[in-house]
């Protein structure tokens, strides 16, 4: 048996999501009938995390083993013929024998994507949240600072998917305006030893708030000491949030 | 009775093109019927060119004459508020009575993106043509050239739409190469008093072919020469194609 990392990407849109459910397509099928497709042989595939429905990944890492002994670059191209247009295969590797994608991973990175402005931009719809009106994003950067470090991030996190600890340590939070045609984009990106269940889509709902004005810089303190979802701000919807990287050390 | 003249921009994924046709979804349906709604009144809306199934507008042009006194700023936001999300007006203005968008277009300006490379850019999919394989870009703008000028395009327009006149004056043409995160593009950008029926998209499959290596830069100025459709390249398919702007002078 040999065990492998690959890495996709993938347009999250159309799936119900990572994790293979009875109804709806969702990544982690896709992967195993493409695999099936290619080997005859039944995997079960793991990935670093479970995207959520309309989620998208610009790199995430499934690990596998298998019986399979073509070369890895065969492997990328033949699984990535077997896929629909919406995922790619990126990279195949040889892994250490026991490789986990989800119990090895030492820290990830996710970007989200928000549009504000008049226009909404057609193109980057699928791709983005659309704020309307002009967001303050300078102030949403220093609002972002206070949730750097480590802190129980238990306001951050959806109820109901409680994890043992609820403290991570975020090693890097940015809030940026990019240019571009149609309209400009606010791109935050933010990396931590791990995430909790909704935990970037909360924070960006809170840094919103911060954004349109509505709250003051310093409010980010106050829900981070408050340890109660109710107190943060609302839940960012799926289609801005991208899974960029898992890192494995 | 006003004259307007309004400018919209479409993902054209999932129309059947600009032109109302008994059955699918088209552009201009959209926008009568999202006018209907607005003032009650039908109209009838002209714009600057006719885009087929799968093309964009960053910049499509409108021409209709209405009895709606509402303001132009508030009739682009309902306008908008009316049309599905893949459309969007960007504005509105009082036109001279007489205005026609098709008539009075002085030139136009497309653009045309391409992928190459190894992996599929899952999430520039619908906006582009993937090309795999390494083109080669420099090649392509320094053949392109060949096409500036006053010529007769009867090769590059699909056979059996023929116009009164085939001569055209294109007044820019470049192809470049972008980069950009999950995979570069190649942006070709076309400018010209007018366009025959597909010839931004045979140009393209004819700047592709000198890209790849199957012809050399000279052959476009062959193709130029020969008039005959059949000598060009493939004609690129419609996704790439995006209509940038119209200008009235």
């Amino acid at each position: 048996m040999r065990t492998l990392k690959i890495t996709i990407a993938y347009d999250g849109t159309d799936f119900e999501g990572w994790q293979s459910q009875p109804s709806g397509k969702t990544v982690q099928q896709a992967v195993e009938r493409g695999w099936e497709k290619l080997t005859a042989e039944t995997v079960r595939v793991t990935s670093s995390g479970r995207t959520d429905a309309g989620v998208h990944a610009l790199g995430q890492v499934i690990s596998c083993t298998t019986n399979c002994q073509l070369p890895t670059d065969i492997i990328r191209r033949a699984l990535d013929a077997n896929l629909s247009r919406d995922i790619v295969v990126l990279d195949v590797q040889e892994a250490d024998p026991g490789f986990h994608a989800i119990r090895d991973a030492i820290s990830k990175r996710y970007r989200y994507v928000l549009q504000d402005g008049q226009h909404l931009d057609v193109f980057a719809r699928r791709y983005c949240w659309f704020v309307p009106g002009k967001l303050h994003d300078a102030a949403m950067h220093r609002a972002a600072q206070a949730m750097r470090g480590t802190h129980d991030f238990s306001s951050f996190q959806t109820s109901g998917s409680e994890r043992a600890s609820t403290v991570r340590t975020v090693t890097d939070f940015r809030v940026e305006r990019r240019t571009a045609e149609l309209a400009e984009k606010i791109v935050i990106e933010v990396a931590a030893d791990g995430f909790l269940y909704n935990m970037v889509r909360t924070m960006v709902g809170t840094l919103v708030e911060v954004g349109r004005g509505a709250r003051p810089e310093s409010w980010v303190t106050e829900v981070l000491e408050a340890r109660d979802r109710r107190q943060a701000g609302m839940t960012a919807p799926p289609q801005g949030l991208f899974l960029v990287e898992v890192d494995y050390g």
